[in-house]
């Protein structure tokens, strides 16, 4: 996927990844689980969530060097989740980000135990995250651990599993999903950030509003490009949802119906934003999602 | 396996049960992801790594209740590694505890995301573990986090899948993979405990020296009853090991030597704990743990 981040917002993805080298030293192992986790964790990747705890950091008056551990640590959730999604098991995908995936290069164990690893490291780096006070630490954890469990992407990926067997066959279906498995971890890496950096309760809800927007219209936006990228754009296998008869967002509304509903949400949640309703970095990362579907229309 | 916990322990094994349905109410779901993480946590178990945290906390001059929440985040963790040891990629085991594992009763898929989620909320309940300051549940997740990721038990199943391929001949070799596999997890167990009961740095580093020989005996004893328990005494498939060729102590060092070692190490971890040299409690579960070859012999 070639989609170009918006200038303004390469700095946060550079230092996202200077972040994660420092974190993980390049070259450190190239075989075993530790090989394994650095394959996954430097195979690219648009690094939204980091950027969106950064910039929700930011946002509420934080300087962003002291959330760089965070920041990491979600990326390395991330990361762990798609390992094991792309498990036989689950998706069974062979390919990742324009190469194999993490199954397909180190095999099933390797790769199983690489995740456990990633999420393992993330909590423990959380813990030990310099610059910022036990509180701020626990109360980090205690966000991210509700958003990935069973409560959140965990009990989504059920649904998602369960929805293979008994068909979901309307909108509201597909929002329960989707809040879990993906608006609940990008809510919750937006409003680490700012309750990090010490917002009011206030402003935390509406970044979770802003959060959950964002969610299903980034859901949105991958359900129509599996549709519509070839797999070298989308660098993974696309087509697999039809092929599952999974329900996506286009299956229910149509395409157009569901590129406006994308398009609505980043509005509604720009609109939500409690800090700049328009010419800010969260806001640019909001447009940025939906204008990845023009990119691949205009191929 | 019904090899009997001393009298004087069995108040702790309650208590850990208690602490446990508290954090994860009995009947509240029976299938399902949260299902098979009700299945597996509460399948029995020695419950020995909670246990050793509360002796820990206890012996260290805590007040037993206040440390519940770490004790079930750590059971949590040990349960997880169990499900994930038991998937096809593992060592793929369809008996776990007298009764199907978590895998072969619930599915590949669910058992993988059971393990994920067990691992999440153990941190989860670390984060919020009322009584304790923020200063020690930060401190509780880095020592837990590093004794179970890449650099302890992860790495050591990562070397037990190696000496697969490769295989290990000599003490030192068995020796390095349990000492990360197994001990690394009950050192961990025990000094978290002590740690949040403000236990000294020397008191702490006795008790490490405690954890890690007894990790090693535990290892032997498992070792042992692997080859020497019938299916039904040991609740899982035994004589594996052998069947694999995979190096175990009673492979190396023959049946008696092993036996010889596994009280040796009992004793000097007990000689090395900080707090009482023989009446303690810690030194009860210590001693218990060589018992259990003797209750096998004896059948």
């Amino acid at each position: 996927m070639t989609e170009s981040l918006p200038q303004s917002l390469l700095p946060y993805r550079e230092r996202v990844l200077r972040a994660l080298e420092s974190a993980f030293p390049p070259g450190s192992a190239a075989s075993g689980v530790e090989g394994a986790m650095a394959y996954s964790l430097f195979a690219g990747g648009k690094r939204i969530r980091p950027m969106l705890c950064m910039l929700g950091f930011e946002a509420a008056g934080g300087k962003v060097d002291r959330v760089d551990a965070i920041a990491v640590a979600i990326e390395m959730v991330h990361t762990y989740s798609l390992i094991h999604d792309d498990l036989p098991c689950m998706d069974d995908d062979d390919l990742r980000r324009g190469r194999p995936s993490c199954p397909a290069a180190h095999g099933e164990a390797v790769a199983l135990l690489a995740g456990d690893a990633l999420l393992t490291r993330a909590f423990t780096v959380i813990a030990g995250a310099t610059g910022l006070s036990a509180e701020v630490r626990v109360r980090m954890a205690e966000i991210l651990g509700k958003a990935v469990g069973q409560d959140g992407m965990i009990g989504g990926q059920e649904l998602d599993l369960l929805a293979e067997k008994v068909p979901v066959t309307d909108r509201q279906g597909v929002d329960k999903i989707h809040t879990r498995k993906t608006g609940a971890f990008l809510t919750a890496a937006v409003t680490m950030g700012a309750a990090a950096a010490g917002a009011t309760e206030e402003a935390i809800r509406r970044l979770g509003e802003f959060g959950d927007h964002l969610g299903l219209a980034f859901q949105i936006v991958d359900d129509l490009l599996d549709l519509t990228a070839t797999e070298a754009e989308a660098g993974k296998r696309v087509g697999k949802d039809a092929d599952r008869g999974k329900a996506t967002y286009p299956s229910i509304l149509g395409m157009d119906e569901s590129k406006k509903l994308a398009q609505m949400l980043v509005n509604r949640g720009i609109d939500a934003l409690p800090f700049d309703t328009d010419g800010g970095h969260l806001a640019e990362l909001a447009r940025f999602i939906v204008t990845r579907i023009r990119t691949s229309e205009s191929r």
